[in-house]
Parts: structure tokens; sequence; C-alpha cells
């Protein structure tokens, strides 16, 4: 179920610089690993902020010069924290082509290409997924506990969400080739895979209203479409939700003392004793 | 509950050719099957690629020729294996009438007919039915238990799911005749199907834009009935979602301990004695 | 609970032709009565349609004298079971004034005002209001129960749904009021009312497009009242389908049956032994 | 769990005229607080709508010299409750620094800054904040316990709810990102920024079509990133209706039954012993 490995490391030397950055890296409870673990999150949070920002025509002529500046503060931090991940831990090519060791090259690449390849500006954008780095330092605090329970739920319902993703595609498929037939290129409708576009669209109740139905066939259809697509969207909901209730059911049954004298399980976690017989019951395990 | 039926079909000769290839189309745990069946697969997934792509007009300006080539490759692959199915079978004609007889037929049909009929061009959409075809194959493999406990929870609520269709089409067909009342056919709402369309559209939130509200009365109306609306749309996922709760948690506390004595199964997880014959039942196995 | 009382009506005499229209009328399981339902079923169902067909510009200029002769004798149907209902009920008045009453009068009203007064068309569009009519027929049927489930969560929940409600028009309010202010009349929040009919159209991920946030501000806010309204939304979701789990679960848990041995309660409905002691249960009570 | 912490506050003066408008004001079991409580509610909601319909340029040309003695009638009004709630309380201070205290002084501060400042027209929107007070005095209600259950859902699920939220803003940086480089400003997605209000539109089925993708690649992102929205917004959906469930759940599971020996109340229904001290427990109440 582990989506992403946690990073097993450890220093190729059990001493020196390399055992107290490796703490100060993978660590999340000590003083300089948390002030570490600070500070990347706000240089990574406010290096997406200036990507975001200089997106912006406006003010990307007025301060073009200083996201310059700041931006490449940001590469130089982000590649020595990379560097340094790779000194510390002791096999660094298996890092390197994890999914979070790419990520973090990705963080810094764009920024070395587009020094070097003049037209490659439009790769900047890559930098956004710098963000995702957060997510791998919150990961080690204390939201990982719920973020387990969400992901847990998803995991065992992944055969039903695909189940279910197939129906969709096949339905938007089908209609998609209906409307296409009926309404036809002069209402938007030019081939199937724009009329598939339109279906999803339709299906998921976001309803842009660049390409409408006109002909009265056409909007049966859609209606049909939309009330069909409503009721099986319902069952994404109804997939989690029922395997969430159960996970978060199951979590709080955990208890699994039994009475040494009438044998009665299922008590409640904070009970001391059996509620059958009276008997005291054995300390729960902490959890 | 079984909304397709399995082809329970016995081939004409016990041995030779025949029983070959009833056992290559219709198992699925010999090699020669599951090349038979992925063999398939891959065909009908390409073919449904073609007619998607072809409809697009400068991808068919510029291959119509290829497209037309690999088309009747696809036709002639599925007109043999239609032909080989009816062969096999015990009852041809029951197969020939079946759905996925029907369907079998109708994705060879249109290439026929539009060889033959020259108007017939508009037909060749309804290849994409193919696609349906896919999920006789997936049904067999071990998909098929997911599939069912949502087929089930979606059998189970199916009066409650009717009964919340027509309160659907009720409400559309009165907010529909108001707004046709109200705003008019200056404003699109050019009749009382239409405003149906509309409210539809409207109420499962998909909100096209294409027909809006312009008075300060059709404009309150129309937040009535969202959240009206809104609120009765919460319905399906409700009964959905509770029915696979229930199904799911059944399935899961089904004890599969059998009565030694009258065979009955199905006993709750912690029950000491059958509940149909009162026969002291075995020890049950460690989850 | 009951949201519609039953028509608990005697006959005035009763033997003669009240007492047989009575049962014609009121009751279901006799040939007669079955006839009846289903002869106006289908008459309301093709008035209705005829209405909204009417609508259409088109169909009306061409068919006009058509739907007029139908549409009178349907209108002379209605009116002599209206008649006849208040003849053979104990209480005429209470039944005129009751809500399936009033309903029953707003059928066949119109076309006799219409036929008056010469300007009342747009009057006609309430006989749509006759399909209303269907419900209470089919109420009398096998959907009743699970209706009464779907009734019963719903009434159970009314409380939380008012709640949740009231929080949508503050909601709708205060972000209309807001955006009023921040985009203004350019833009299409010409007051707050109009703002407000947008808030809700947005909050409820209907999202029609006529009026859109084209300022940064604006357009930031409406992400924040997306995805908080879109939190709220899934209250009623939420209330609706806990409630309607509960019901179903209680439901099914209806078994009262206790063990005269051992007094363990809590049996499978179809449990025939205790399966805790193994002693004979009583007979289950006819549901 | 509070979010607002309820007016505990005790009058300068246990007797004369504070004592009895401390009762009037906090009250609600009196006929006069009952009659305080609902010319408030009353004059709140009236001077909502008159914010409201002022705004329409219309109706505010014929009437604005009314609505300018109204408005000033109900600011007043609001004024003298307010003066006497400072009055009445033993640390004013601390009312006033309160939530409602600062939403108090909202409702009526904007009128006098209006009348000062001459260009603070806009502000007057603020009055709205005024319908906020309406909860306050409907939260003494009977629709608390309502509420609280709903509340106490919301509160448990916190922490996933934050976590799905920084989740749908990733994924809204990201696709925004993708999408601001794929379809670029020729079709409206001018930059990040904008891109980014455009996926949390999309993704949330909210769908405005005010900006909508135009090429090939840029409608199959916009698919894709409506498939994974749904699925990942039937999350809070799903968290907060397994939540809600289980509040509700737990509620009626409580057994009122306290210890005779030790008080612990909380048992379960079952229970023949108290889990705390073992003691044996009163028969419990037939249902």
């Amino acid at each position: 179920m582990r989506l992403f490995s946690a990073p097993q490391l450890n220093p190729a030397s059990e001493s020196g610089w390399r055992r107290r950055w490796f703490d100060i890296i993978h660590r999340t409870d000590t003083p300089p690993s948390r002030r570490f673990d600070l500070l990347l999150v706000w240089a990574i949070l406010a290096s997406v902020l200036v990507v975001m920002v200089d997106s912006v025509q406006r003010i990307h002529v007025a301060w073009a010069s200083w996201f310059y500046v700041v931006e490449w503060g940001f590469t130089l931090l982000f590649t020595a924290e990379y560097v340094l991940r790779l000194l510390v831990v002791r096999r660094p090519l298996r890092y390197a082509f994890s999914i979070w060791g790419i990520i973090d090259l990705l963080a810094i690449l764009p920024s070395y290409i587009s020094f070097f390849v003049p037209g490659a500006q439009s790769l900047l954008v890559v930098r956004v997924l710098r963000l995702l780095r957060v997510f791998r330092i919150l990961k080690l605090t204390r939201y990982i506990e719920e973020s387990g329970v969400l992901m847990l739920a998803l995991w065992r319902s992944r055969r039903k969400i695909l189940l279910f993703l197939s129906m969709v595609v096949t339905i938007a498929i089908i209609a998609g080739a209906l409307m296409y037939v009926i309404e036809g290129p002069a209402y938007g409708f030019s081939n199937i895979p724009t009329s598939m576009y339109w279906a999803v669209v339709t299906m998921a109740t976001v309803g842009f209203g660049d390409i409408v139905p006109h002909t009265t066939l056409g909007r049966f259809i859609t209606s049909a479409l939309i009330l069909v697509g409503y009721s099986i969207l319902a069952v994404p909901t109804g997939i989690y939700t029922a395997e969430l209730a159960g996970t978060m059911l199951r979590e709080r049954r955990q208890d699994t003392r039994g009475c040494v004298v009438c044998g009665h399980e299922g008590h409640e976690a904070k009970a001391h004793y059996c509620n059958r017989c009276g008997h005291e019951l054995p300390e729960p395990l902490e959890p």
C-alpha cells in the first residue's frame, strides 16, 4: 500500500558531518531538523509563488530582473539540498531514480536548461512541481495518520474506481459518437474526440457551455446522459464513503482483548471490566 | 440479478475442432483462450480508435484510404469471429438473438451496409458499440467480483432510483412550465420541452449557460430550483452509498462455516450454533 | 410523518352506486379499480404531453384545433372524475380543501377560465400540475414501501437540512454583497439580489457562465467560495446518507425475539435457533 | 470544539434594571426575552432586506429617501441594543472584542462612517453581516442540538478536510501551469493565477465557460482533470458522511444508565456490568 517508499537511507559513515546532515534531513524530532524542514517548506512555497506571479504579464514587465535574481537564489538553494541528499544517503543512485529524487531534480533542472538553451522558456513552468516536495516534508509530520486512512480507503477501492472509470469512458465514447451523428459539426460537435470531451464535461456536471446541443433529439439525449451520468457519478462517492466508513470503523474496533473468565470479546477501547461477567480485563496495549 | 446471461453453450460435437474453438472462445484458463481474448481486446480497442480518429476531418482527408483498408481488416476479423461463435455453440439462433449476439452483429453490419448502400456513411458510427464487447471479455476475469458488488447494490436500489428519476422528471416538467411562462421565448425558453431540458441541465448542476434566466422572478425560481434540486440529487448518492455499505458489510461478515448437519451457511461470525437446525457449529477460523 | 393524509373516506350510503364507485376510486385490489387507475394514469400522462407539445410554436400552428378538441376531452373526463369524487366521499368539503382536492381542481379550472376569460392563455400551463395526480395513484401501489424509507430519512433529517439551507442563504448573501462591491455592475453584478443568484449558481456548482468574475480579487474570492461551498454542499449528502443508512439498518434489525433459555437477543430475521445456546426460537411475527 | 464561546456574562449588580435586561437579552425561557429575540430577528432580517433591495438601481432611485429613514431607524435600534449589551455584562471589553461583539459593532458602524465620510458608500454593504447575528439568537434555541452533531462531525474531520484542500490547491496549481503552457493567453489562459482559477472552477464541476480549452491536448487534459477532480471531490463527502454516520451512531448508542458505584456513563446498550468498576448495572429501559 506504500505509494512512495520512505527514504530508509543510512549514511556512508556512522559519524561526522554526513551523520549530522542525514539526521537533519531525514529526522523530524530534533530542533535543527525542524528548522531545516521549515526553511525548506517556506522556500518551496515562495519559489512557487514567484513562478505563478511571474506569469502575469503586467507584473513580469515591471519585476522581471528581481524575479530573475530571486529565482536563481532558490535554484542554488535547492541544488545545494539535492547534492547534500545525494552525499548523505548510502545508495545515491537509488535515491536519484526514486520518485522523490526525480521530483527534486525537476525542481532545479529547468532553470539550468533555460540558462543554456535560449528557447526553453516554457520549460520554466515545470518548476511548479516543486510544490509536490512540500508533501514529502509534511508526510513526516502528524498529518500522516489522517492521510493513511484516506489513502487506505482509496487503495482498497482501486479496482472499483478503475471499473467505474472504464464505464465512464465507454459511455463517453458512445454518447459522443451519437451526438456527433445527431448534432454534427454545425453545432460544434466537429468529431468524435471533441464529442467525447463534451460528453465527459456534461456527465461530470461541469457544463462549460462552449459546445451545446441545439436539436430537440440532441437535447433529449443530453438530458438522458445527464441523469444516467449523475447516477453513475454517485458511484465513486458511494464506493469511497462505504470504504472509508468501513476503514474508520475497523480502526475504532481495534480492541482485541478477551475476558479471561467468559471469553467475551469486542469491548470498548476504554473498558476496564468485561461487560458480560464483570471480571477485570487485561490492560489494553498502547496504540 | 443477472443482467446478461453467461453463454452456457455446448458444442455440437464433443470432440474435434468445434470443441477446441469453443474452449478457446469461452474458457479463460488455457493459454490459447487467453491469447484469443487478448487479441480480440486489442483488435476492438484499435478499431474503435480508428473510428474515432477517422472522424477528425483533418486526419480523414490525409489517411482515408489507409483507414479504409484497416477498417476492412477489422471487419473481416470480427466477421470470422462471429461466424465461429455461431458454429461452435449448440443453439446458434439463441446466441444470435441474445444481447451479446446482437452487439456482435452490430459490430460488423455497418461496414457491409455502407459498402452496398452508398448514403449510409453515418451508420458507420455504430461501430463504436464494439467497445461494449470488451466488457464481455473482461467479465470473465478478476474484475467480476468487484463488478458484482457494484451491480448488486445498484440492483437492490433499483426501485428507489426509479422513484427518484420520476421525481426529477416531475420537478423538471413543473419548473420547465413555470419558467416558460415567466421568462418566455424572448430569453430562450421557447417551449416547455426546451424549458424541461434547461431544468434538467440546471438541477443536475451542469449549467451549460446556453439558456439562462434574465428576469428577477426567473432568477429567484432558478435559485430555489437549484437548492431543491441539489437536495434531491443527494438522494441517489445516499441510496447507493447506504446500499453499497450494507452489501459490503454483509459480504465481509459472511462466515464461511457450514453446518455439518443441515449444510446451512451464512451464519453470524459470533454464532456457536447453527441458526437453522440448532446443531453446534465448528470453531470459526482466526481471521 | 404523513405528509399527505390518505383519503379515509366513507360513502354516504353503504350500498348502491356510491359504494361501488367509492371502491373503484379508492381501492386498488379489484379489477375495475385497477382499470380505473390505469385509465386515469394514461389520461393524465397524455394530457400533460399535449400541454407540453402544444407549447412548441411549430407544432401549435399546425395542430392547434386538434389539440383544442383533445384538451376539452381530457378536461371533461377529469371534471367527471372530480364531481364523482365529491359525490362519493362522506365529507366533500374536506376533500375539496385537501391538498389532493385542490390539485384535482387546478387540473380542470384553467381550461374553464381560459374559455370565459380571453386573456388567460398563460394560465393553461397550470395544467402540467396534473402530473402530481399520478403520484396519488402510484402511492397506493408497491412503491409506497420504498418511498416510505426515503421519506422517513428525509423527515428525520429535516432540521439538519433547514439549518443547512439557512447556512447556504447566509453565505450567498455575504458572498453576493462582497462580489457586488468588488466586481460591480460593469461585469454583470448589477445589484445584491443578482449577485446572490450568482452565488447560489456558483456554490451549487451549476455555473451558468452568464455572470462571471473578471477581476483578480473577484476570481480569488470565487475560488474560495467554490471550495467552501463544495465542502458545505457535501453536508446534505452526508446527512441524508447517514440517516438513510441508519433507517435501513434499523429496518433490517427489526427482529426482537429473545431466546427463552439464555435471553440472547439480536438474532437474524431468518434464524430458527438461538445462536448462543442452540435452543429453539419463537416464531417471528409477520411484518 | 466551541467555535463561539457562549456569553457567560454576569450583570454588574445582582438586582435592578441591569439584572432584568441581562435576563431579557441572554435568557430564552421568559416571555419578555422571547419577545426581545423575536423583535431582533425580524429587525435584522428587515434591515438586510432593505440593504439588498436598495442595491437595485431602479428601486434605489424611486425609494432612496424612504430607505434612508428606515435604515437610520434600524441603526439606532441596533446601537441601543449594542450599548445595552455593553452595560449589562460584567466585562464589557471582553464582549466588545469577542467575535459576536465585533459583528454587533460592524452592524452599526458603516452607517455612522458613511454619515461622516462622504465617499464611504461602498462600506454600507458591510451591513449584510448583520445576518450573522440571527445565528446567535437561533443558537439559543432547539436547533443547537442538530447544529452540534453537524459541527462535531466537521470538527472531527478537520485534518482530513485540510489535507483534502491542500491536495486540491496542489492539483489546481499543477493543472493551471500545464494549461497555461498548452493553451496560452490566446484562449484566455493569460497567466498561472487565471489558469488556477479555471482549474478550481473546472475541478469543482462549476464550469462557468468563460475560459475553455480549444486545443485537442488541452481538451484531453481537461477531461482527465475532471475525472481526477471528481474522484478527489468525492473525498470530502465521504469523509463527512462517514464521520457523521459515526457520530450519529455513537449518540444513538449512548446508553443513559449510570453506574450506581462509580457514576460512569456511556455504557454499551448490551452491557450488564459497569466497564469501569465492574459493578452490576441497572436493567436498561425498554426503548
